[in-house]
């Protein structure tokens, strides 16, 4: 499914975002990239600053206009900085765009279009599209670097994969500690109950004090370990106390 | 609210991840940068890579800790490209962890915090935070550039910020065209039926046929602008068709 989403750049100017925006695709898992007419490549900055993504910037495809780069997809998404006057359907929300586009990529290819730092995508171009997208961003300064904006919406795939019911995707999560029982907490309130009591902190068993202490502790979710910890302090501390 | 946002950077090797890293931030409403023992700063490649946002680098605090840079925050959150043995509470989608900050940020400053490029955070620097957020990705290659990740965690905060009732934004959407009354596709589709009977592609009235031409129309949503131009197009056809 993932490897159905093709990343397009239109005559990048940067060789250096060929590289950032290569190393932003393989962290979301994506692998196809396309370069229109790019202005420097192969290039060392490429190389540079794809760090460990330098095979996706070997193995890009190098072609001489959009029309080519997508001519077998079935979705096209010209990724825009501005609102333009061809009244192709717009996701003003990434997250929108991502889910139908992951949609479409379990059956066939679909693509993301990049266009030039400075100028975006030609009207010719985006006729090439199907859909525009553009990401919300601040009103007086808008303008994502391109690989930046690569990073933002392969993210936003990525999500949309990971969500679907059919993807593997399972993140990586510390074991988690073991529980204690209802019983164990019961003993650790008592246990602190009577330490608040012999400290002198309440006179008297205070039902509000002590139902808002164990309100806090049922928030941490201490683990049995970390409840074994808590009670060996209160254990120390009662040494100290005068007995009741 | 997103004032009440902080970024901090920890011991950041390269400053163009500095200047990189202000330009996302911006895009992305946050104007607040603070700089823990940066290697080099101020430097020109801040300068350059920070683009428009230079005014974001040369006003960042330099300070000596990470405990002096968040001090009077009230949720601290650490950006951690993997999971630490510290049982900090974990945010392990950053939209999830967004939500929660940008509801803290409403009343209190907060901080997103990033640790150095190779070497992310220390543990002593992980018990400066309350939580933990990771960017989900791609298992066999999941570390984000540092300022790619500033991007992503920025853009999930912006949107939660947007999201909000009582944040004023307001995405820039093209004027609405005027939309077609029910009339006015009925006569549309009478002459497109009586175009497709005269031409003989359909030889007598063809309920089916008809209906999903309509219903295609119908998904289009054509304004009416549009329409005259398709009832001139068929108007054209006609002039060729035999009378029937």
């Amino acid at each position: 499914m993932l490897s159905n989403i093709r990343i397009v750049l239109v005559q990048t100017y940067h060789p250096g975002n060929i590289g950032a925006s290569a190393r932003a695709m393989k962290t979301m898992g994506l692998t196809d990239l396309v370069l229109v007419n790019p202005r420097r490549y192969p290039d060392p900055e490429a190389s540079r600053l794809a760090a460990g993504a330098e095979d996706l910037v070997d193995q890009a495809r190098v072609v001489a206009s959009l029309e080519e780069a997508v001519a077998d997809c079935v979705q096209v998404v010209g990724a825009s900085a501005r609102l333009r006057s061809l009244p192709l359907p717009h996701f003003d929300e990434p997250d929108a765009m991502a889910g139908e586009l992951v949609g479409h990529a379990a059956h066939d290819p679909v693509a993301l279009v990049f266009g030039r730092e400075r100028f975006g995508l030609t009207n010719d171009e985006i006729r090439c599209c199907s859909h525009q997208v553009s990401i919300p961003a601040n009103p007086d300064y808008g303008i994502l670097n391109l690989a930046q904006a690569v990073q933002v919406l392969a993210y936003e795939a990525f999500k949309a994969w990971r969500r679907r019911p059919e993807s593997d995707y399972r993140p990586a999560r510390p074991a988690g500690e073991r529980q204690p029982t209802r019983e164990q907490l019961g003993h650790f309130h008592d246990h602190l109950g009577r330490v608040m009591q012999a400290s002198g902190f309440l006179t008297q068993p205070h039902a509000r004090t002590e139902a808002q202490l164990q309100a806090l502790f049922a928030r941490a979710r201490p683990s049995r370990k970390e409840l074994s910890l808590l009670r060996g302090l209160l254990g120390s501390l009662e040494r100290h106390l005068p007995d009741k």
